[in-house]
């Protein structure tokens, strides 16, 4: 039988679960490095990283033991299986050891499965086995899609990442071009992805409907403003994301789940179906896992007549100066001295000119709507539109002409080079960050993206940078239409 | 570090996972009926639980171990936990504890956590959230609707459980009318939930799109043909089932998955828009977890005139005579001597008239598409139509006609009487069951479920009984039109 003691404590732990007393249940788990908890987003080691999980996480439905299984392993240490019905319907599953120290009963390990949803609602808004067939032949037969929810697919609406947006918005009747041309090679639709609201973000977090769990790095954030595509790819769920990127919104999530990530140069594509943010700015593109699919898609999706890449390689010192200090040094054991650095200019100037053009053209495509539900967008997009509102027809012409002299410097310099640069200032953050790191973040990362947005250039990411368990992406900017001979050239292994 | 015996044996599983050796998996768990393995389908106890649950599953996708933590419990006792990444995207987590005994190392507990599916394709065709939203205030606001695939909503096609059948749809243009009449009352469809081939099996299995979980049971038949609405509902993936009944395709899953299921009295509700199997019997009806639910949909969706029920309770000997030993145990125990046994006559004659009717029916229905389609349909299901094709005019009529003597003799019981029966045999069955088991369960189930097919009548299930962990439903039959009386006499506690 179960000692006395073990059970009382797996008892208040039970107490703690369904009151969601986090003081307890941190309590509950044996200090140190060694204690582990995991679940279906990963493994989590130390009582730290445990418990900064648990502050983000919020209750648990309410549920009752169903079938609980002890074992006795040795004198100071039990096993506890426990199965468990929730009140609305489905199982879960708790394994737990727990290990007697300091005349304590404490678990040391813990995997716990709660109950199957339908679907993660974080990642997608709607999904099928196939939600849209294409074509049964072609060179992407096989492939599932997850479509970022900007896009028109046949027969239904367009959400936005925003509930007010998609009870408002009526249903497609044609697929949007970069849809259609997907499911003409013989991909299909896997499901409606989530988005950042508007994709007015990048940090890939949706006041709505949750923030998508990051695929490599568990409690980390996902990246955006793609981030129901990027989940969705790289925890295997689709394929293909296709996606939209104005500031990063296809590279930083790339970059922070380990993925390709390709924004074409601007123009190439159509955006036609496409719901805008700035138009200047805005390009369509896609994730995936490896490189063959990325080389498949844009095979299939561009004209196979790129100009052929510039032998010179070059990285951007303002860049490596945003860089954190652990990436900066996985940057450069990767490039091995292979990098010329350059200078590009005040990077403070390059971001304000685009943020000043980007925020203008945001409010024109979305001004009014925001005006007429002023309560339907979250904080932060709220403060960005706030902000945008107030850009006057001067600041935007003066932005403008400062946007155009850079699109200048920067083509001319994609012209006998190609630029090599950290995706991300570093890896992920972690959910709990605050909003001032996160602003600091966000200031380093699209000080780092908006060189491409500028240029109008075509950028790759490839995860190729590891910052301890985290993956980092190396960003490949090339000339205008390069965008097939960047992801060759990165297939081909980089160098 | 580890024992060096401990690593060959937690590398000999490794490989035999790999490979699928099922006989060297089996033997890497230790014997006897303490042994430990649980998934999100739930917990199996007993190393013969966990060999059968293996023989059932197929190999494991390809992946590689990426981060393996050992953890020394005892001399004789280790914790490894590791995770894997699959090679096409994902991440599983594997908890383990392995216990030296007689000179081996086996694993005595495991927990394992497979990469997150998009979504469970046995149970769903495709799904959103909403997939369909209803009007926004109803006394079924909220609720959560699975849709058997066999219904029509609009913008979407009927797949009616058979990939070949979806292919050859169209998008309908109109939601039939029972779908309609929950969107108005303020449900929402959350998904097109799989059904058995063109509803024509009551297992609960699908050659093409697999057989979903049992909610209530791990390893067991989910019961059919509305085996994706009952588990959807079972496991909390949706708050109603909306389904077809035409032989038991309701009550079958409501007894093997401890809901509530109603059966709709014969032509009450509009069968338009649903795939039809034999119209003479076919109805439509409902799945919930609980009675509430139940009573708040059919008060909604009929009308609130339903006549009251004879006190007079009856259960026909001939049914018990087909109920297991348990199952016929917990019965009487939960009868309490409450019942009055009556005698309905030969329940084989009963059947083979319903049956004959039925496989008429749904040949004419069907039998040009089948016939059109030869390998489009699974075994047991092509079996069934074989048999049907060859049921004669003057089959069909003498079977017709002793379904009308039956019919009255039925319904002048339940003029006077409610019918108070279990509504399977026995538990469900094991998925590892014989196709021999499988057809004697089979055969017993329909000559208990005929009953009501052959009256035209309601009849509830309701999760009465409990045979060892697994449920059975008890199921009530009443005159025409007492749906509403049936589900109100139930919700005040049957009795």
């Amino acid at each position: 039988m179960i000692p006395s003691d073990l059970q009382d404590a797996f008892d208040a732990y039970e107490r703690a679960l369904a009151t969601d007393d986090v003081a307890a249940l941190d309590d509950a788990f044996a200090p140190g490095e060694g204690t582990l908890r995991g679940d279906s987003d990963g493994l989590l080691v130390g009582h730290d990283a445990i418990s900064a999980f648990r502050s983000t996480r919020g209750g648990i439905a309410p549920r009752v033991l169903d079938r609980v299984e002890s074992r006795r392993l040795a004198d100071d240490c039990w096993l506890i299986v426990a199965t468990s019905r929730y009140e609305g319907g489905g199982t879960g599953l708790q394994t737990q050891v727990w290990q007697l120290a300091d005349g304590r009963w404490r678990i040391t390990a813990a995997h716990v499965t709660g109950r199957t949803p339908s679907f993660d609602r974080s990642v997608w808004r709607t999904v099928g086995d196939p939600l849209y067939q294409g074509a049964f032949e072609g060179p992407l037969a096989g492939l599932r899609v997850a479509v970022k929810d900007l896009f028109a697919v046949r027969g239904y609406r367009i959400g936005a990442g925003n509930p007010t947006w998609l009870r408002g918005a009526a249903r497609e009747r044609e697929h949007a071009p970069a849809v259609l041309d997907l499911l003409k090679a013989g991909a299909s639709v896997r499901g409606l992805a989530r988005t950042d609201e508007l994709a007015y973000s990048i940090a890939g977090a949706n006041p709505h409907y949750g923030t998508p769990a990051n695929g490599a790095v568990p409690g980390a954030l996902p990246g955006g403003s793609s981030s129901g595509p990027a989940t969705a790819v790289a925890t295997g769920q689709a394929d293909v994301g296709l996606a939209s990127d104005t500031a990063g919104s296809i590279r930083v999530p790339a970059s922070y789940q380990g993925l390709w990530g390709l924004r074409t140069t601007h123009g190439l594509v159509p955006r036609q179906g496409m719901v805008p943010l700035a138009p200047s700015f805005d390009t369509v593109g896609w994730l995936t896992r490896d490189g063959t699919t990325m080389d498949a898609v844009v095979t299939w999706c561009l004209e196979d007549d790129a100009p052929p890449l510039p032998a010179r390689r070059v990285v951007p010192v303002e860049v490596l100066q945003l860089v954190e200090p652990a990436t900066r040094e996985a940057f450069q054991a990767w490039a091995g001295g292979t990098l010329e650095e350059v200078e590009v200019g005040p990077l403070d100037e390059w971001f304000e000119a685009f943020h000043v053009v980007q925020a203008a053209e945001a409010w024109r495509a979305h001004g009014a709507w925001v005006t007429a539900h002023p309560d339907a967008v979250g904080p932060g997009v709220r403060e960005r539109f706030a902000l945008a509102s107030g850009v006057t027809p001067a600041d935007e012409a003066s932005a403008r002409s400062t946007v155009e002299r850079l699109a200048d410097v920067i083509r001319a310099l994609v012209d006998d080079a190609v630029l090599v640069l950290p995706t991300t200032p570093g890896p992920a953050p972690v959910r709990t960050a605050s909003a001032a790191e996160l602003d600091q973040v966000r200031a380093a990362t699209l000080r780092t993206t908006a060189l491409a947005g500028i240029g109008g250039l075509p950028a790759l990411s490839v995860p190729a940078l590891r910052v301890g368990p985290a993956p980092v992406g190396v960003c490949l900017v090339g000339a205008r239409g390069t965008d097939l001979s960047l992801v060759r050239h990165a297939l081909g292994g980089l160098r």
